[in-house]
């Protein structure tokens, strides 16, 4: 974080910071258009009704209230407050249902916003910070498809980030549909206690989530132990999963016949798909993990996480699933599966352990000098004609000595300046970085491209 | 504002009308990088004793409190609780204050982020939306230069705007010290108050605000009336404003040798130099209005605010001013000079009066269709190859029947449907529009750059 952000919990950037930032969202935005995703923009708020169906998350809402109401704010309930939305997900929903009619099915959108949680802050948790997301909503129903196509896109996304800084992601994808067959066939009926304490594996090990299934689910020791041998199941194919899981079920006495074998089974088959079409398309990027719980509980089929190589501390950074009854109208259902990228979290760590600047700070190309204050006028005309050109170009301050001047372009990475002619000269240009100095008229010099360029940089300097 | 519009005051688009809302904000940035300002985006929240400092708006202001604190906000005074930002200056005074060790003096900056007033909706009133600013900030003085050279570049960027329909736009210019120097010079003592009623000029007209400087300010008949005399005052240059200044002082028998006078005459000399540069610059783009008040009572020195062609009724779209003592720390000032551009009124307008829209929906180029499902994988990889080569490409979501993916390509805008040849054939690519179809690779074709571009058009159709 800048060493000067002065609120916990609220990341801010310096500007050489912040351009690492930008052309990240830059960079999200045009593969998520490139997939075909509409972008949308939703308010910040929502009714308190709406961010509290959402279970867990809801203790972490932001409450608005105007001046003028202080002291009032009780006489409304929750329900009837507005608040900070804590996701894009909440609000999609509701966008959805009410621009039902005009928008076109299965909606695929993307959206980049910040969302607020007033969670304690503790290392590399935000209570501000920028969310980038992609979901498909389907009218009635929504093909299976998309539950692969939507982390390769992500994929595609987290690959382009490697530009700044990022190591190679890969996606860990379930399905909660297969895990929770597998636990009712084992006789087990607290699915999400057992859920929850499976998404502690990698936190606390195999033993104490053991003992949590044993103490908090009801579950018997070898009940406990084949929800981890579940959890551990691996296979490179589809069709392995399939005979491992097989086998598993077979081992633990849940018959192929049984509701609970054929629910775990509905889930096996997406996932299966999922493995063998992401490796036709991007060999490696998504596997099958089996202990993906995710804590939501809104999730009713296939769950993504998503880690960095090499960055295991931050946890997934790009995290999602399917749910089919998060929208709703009446009768009518609005199923979806979507992911969600972190963005202030990995901006974080493209600055801080990747080492990732902006080439410079301006984004000027061109610093205009100014002989005096007389001569200010010529320096803007100058300065206005690059700029018609598309040369992005600042002008000096002051009329200070030229050496101040100079001094001026080089702290902010400006690499011209240029000097307009006294006395009936020409103008000349000096690339203060090579040194190189040359006679040049507004109106036909170009800079060379790969100086005139703000770019982002990584790794030691 | 999009009819789903849920929340008065919360505007939110539909994907076709964020595209124009998401290119103007492009199109600003494009702008103000090109002039040389460095970007900076803060934090949504800022202390509530910093948001009271700033006098008359802070009434809007919206608190925030966690939901487990309801019951119990009101054990914090509201100066140590945090609110949302109404404006990107109160921010950007921190943020210089904090940062002052870290970024190049005069500090060039532009924002675009959203702010929340809590005020009662109304018409064309947001409670949310979106504001774009520039700013220049000194550490210690400020040239006056930046008087003239900030409004330009607000020209340029709404110059730029009026490819999404916006009129030509005209930046008004007033001086406070002229302002102030004169109405102490006629004997007036409450400078606020008349600049306040000044303001209202406008809105209900010379007769109502003489009437109000009168019993709200203690001016005499003759003093209101030179008052607006002041404030009818126009002129085409520097010259010609100074001798109707000059002229009008005399007549009101402000002598040049009073105090109140240097006062006047300081602001006089701004508003000239900048009504002179700006006319060698941009003619026509920036005049002397000596009835431009602004209700904020931080601004000290030039305060300006910006007219549409025809579109009076939006008030001034793109207000700001000099500002010598916001940002302080100890006995150290930075003074500033910024406008800020209410860029969600402006965007209502390009929608809804201009009929400014997206080309299309979606931003893909072409629509992969898909025979049946066991070819779904083909078709991925065929949309994988076009979108590596930089062409958006969508799936069809269903093997439908043919019409029923070209009809959802044509709802989204989809210009070109891509055929997957069968049994060995070649593939086939189809203009939906102009009904060309014809033999096409993947590796190899390029759609007709002017149909495959999503863009924004206006007006009437």
């Amino acid at each position: 974080m800048a060493k000067g952000a002065s609120l916990s919990g609220f990341p801010e950037w310096l500007p050489e910071e912040r351009v690492v930032e930008q052309r990240a969202i830059d960079t999200l935005r045009r593969i998520f258009e490139l997939n075909g995703f509409l972008g949308i923009e939703t308010r910040a708020v929502e009714q308190g009704s709406s961010l509290l169906k959402k279970g867990e998350t809801s203790k972490e809402i932001y409450l608005l209230s105007r001046l003028q109401e202080v002291g009032q704010e009780n006489d409304t309930p929750v329900e009837d407050r507005l608040g900070l939305h804590f996701d894009l997900t909440v609000p999609l929903s509701r966008y959805v249902v009410e621009h039902s009619g005009d928008v076109v099915f299965p909606f695929k959108r993307w959206q980049i916003q910040k969302v607020w949680r007033g969670e304690r802050p503790q290392e590399g948790r935000f209570r501000e910070f920028i969310q980038a997301d992609i979901d498909v909503v389907g009218n009635g129903d929504l093909p299976s498809h998309y539950e692969v196509e939507l982390p390769l896109v992500m994929v595609s996304a987290l690959e382009a980030l490697r530009e700044f800084g990022l190591p190679k992601a890969t996606v860990h994808a379930n399905n909660r549909k297969l895990s929770e067959g597998f636990y009712r066939g084992l006789g087990l009926t607290d699915v999400e206690g057992v859920l929850r304490e499976i998404d502690k594996l990698d936190k606390i090990g195999a033993d104490e989530v053991s003992k949590l299934l044993v103490s908090e689910c009801g579950a018997s020791e070898a009940q406990a132990s084949a929800c981890l041998e579940l959890a551990g199941l691996s296979a490179a194919t589809g069709e392995e999963l399939g005979e491992r899981f097989r086998e598993l079920c077979a081992r633990h006495g849940i018959e192929e016949s049984s509701e609970a074998y054929q629910l775990a089974n509905e889930g096996l088959a997406t996932l299966a798909m999922i493995v063998d079409e992401a490796a036709r398309i991007r060999p490696g990027a998504v596997v099958a993990d089996l202990k993906i719980a995710r804590g939501l509980d809104y999730y009713t089929g296939s769950v993504y996480e998503t880690f960095l190589d090499g960055a295991a501390s931050l946890g997934s950074i790009c995290s999602g699933g399917r749910y089919d009854n998060l929208a709703t109208q009446g009768k009518k259902k609005y199923p979806g599966v979507g992911l969600s990228i972190g963005l202030s979290r990995l901006v974080s760590y493209m600055l801080h352990t990747a080492g990732a600047k902006a080439s410079r700070q301006s984004p000027a190309a061109v610093l205009v000098a100014v002989w005096n204050e007389d001569e200010r006028s010529r320096a803007n005309r100058i300065a206005a004609m690059l700029r018609s050109r598309g040369i992005a170009t600042d002008v000096a301050p002051t009329a200070a000595k030229l050496g101040k001047q100079i001094k001026y372009a080089d702290r902010l990475g400006i690499p011209y300046v240029w000097f307009p002619g006294q006395d009936g000269a020409d103008d000349e240009v000096k690339n203060i970085v090579s040194g190189d100095q040359s006679k040049a008229d507004a109106e036909t010099w170009t800079p060379d491209e790969r100086v005139a360029l703000q770019t982002v940089e990584y790794g030691e300097r």
